[in-house]
């Protein structure tokens, strides 16, 4: 993978603060950097505007990361996120997170997004529009 | 997957903190919560004592989560962690995350270790005191 | 000042993510754990039950801590918390953090809070029934 | 206080998961900010270099922040840390967040700053060469 695969690059400044006591960035920062790059793929989408209700949105059902190589502060990122799927109900993302610079991955993550009625507590079909958005993005 | 499956089982009172934006525990906090979870299956495997050298140690080289419910404070939750496999330079684990009282699991989540030798960075083979340890902590 | 001089006592275990870089509790946490001991202090008082308004609440205008000594994972803490002033639209809260039986303050908080209209994003006076639960707290 | 009165500007990007439950950024993450600007502050003084021993170095004994405007994601800070004062064993910092384009202030920081040996964990006077950078940078 390299960053043209991704449909929207967000860059990450790490934080002294993301380092643990190993002294490299800890494994659940990862998720919040993947994150970081899933709510700027949201922001480009339009997201919010596709809701067609306001109790209707999405939620993480899962996150995995495999981490290539340790990382330091300081240092600078670029996560990207590409649309792998989309299915009824629910999409896949995957992330790919740069060193500035540098093309070797350093982590690789992936997602699942479900459409959910919060107050039933339940999945739900996929907003038309978001559906269409989402397919162009992964264009 | 019951409490019974798992060899460790931490206690975590969710913090308010721990909850984002969407008003539930947020996605990279489980992984805090393995995390917490692993750390105290390797004290009781007092895997410090089974180091060979100082500069060799366990890597977090995979980690992932399925969430099933959604969380908020104030919770108890308790987290199982229980050794899966065990290879020549690593080990999976698989947690199980439940909320106090409660018998169905909120999150299910998996990582793999390796053995690393952190100066030459590359993974080596599991000392063999660690092996038995893991294996022991394994029936 | 010693437990007794709390309201409220909130037991906090450190997790292992709580240390930074440098081995020990980073220094933001602590802020962290006074928002335990606070949110802990509040749902005693029943706070929520006595806003006069959905979109009336609590803002923090202010918060402080002195770090007298280093903690460590692992490591059980307690952190109390006590009403220091009441005053027409704010209340001053200060915090105590103990390790587990023993009776050294490893830090001690403070924090203000102001009563705040969240749309007119204005300070106003305390709800009297706020005032009397926080007076009783007091005491 | 303008950003011209500091003598480093950090910029930070908000992430995502810096907002809470209230849906704005989390008090205890301003002092990662804070501690962000210092860090950046002790790259540009080559604070490693002026070490006497590997175990001297900084230890943070006092942070406070008074908040006077809550943040949201997305958002673009800038913050500023200036020397406020130089002790014979300490340092007090002053730090400035600024949103990106806006001159006022949303929040201002403090800290002191104390330079300890670690194993005997206690304070002892600043190095010479750094007193002499902080100086410096003071002016």
């Amino acid at each position: 993978m390299t960053r043209d695969d991704y449909c929207h690059l967000e860059p990450i400044p790490v934080r002294w603060a993301d380092m643990d006591a190993f002294g490299h960035v800890n494994n659940a920062v990862y998720f919040t950097y993947c994150e970081s790059a899933r709510m700027g793929l949201f922001g480009k989408l339009e997201l919010e505007k596709h809701r067609e209700h306001p109790r209707h949105g999405p939620a993480l059902v899962h996150a995995a990361c495999d981490f290539h190589r340790q990382v330091h502060h300081p240092a600078d990122l670029e996560v990207g996120v590409r649309i792998a799927e989309i299915g009824r109900r629910s999409f896949n993302l995957e992330y790919g997170v740069f060193l500035r610079g540098e093309d070797a991955l350093v982590a690789e993550g992936k997602s699942a997004v479900v459409w959910v009625d919060y107050d039933a507590g339940r999945a739900i079909p996929l907003p038309e529009a978001l559906r269409r958005a989402l397919s162009d993005a992964m264009d």
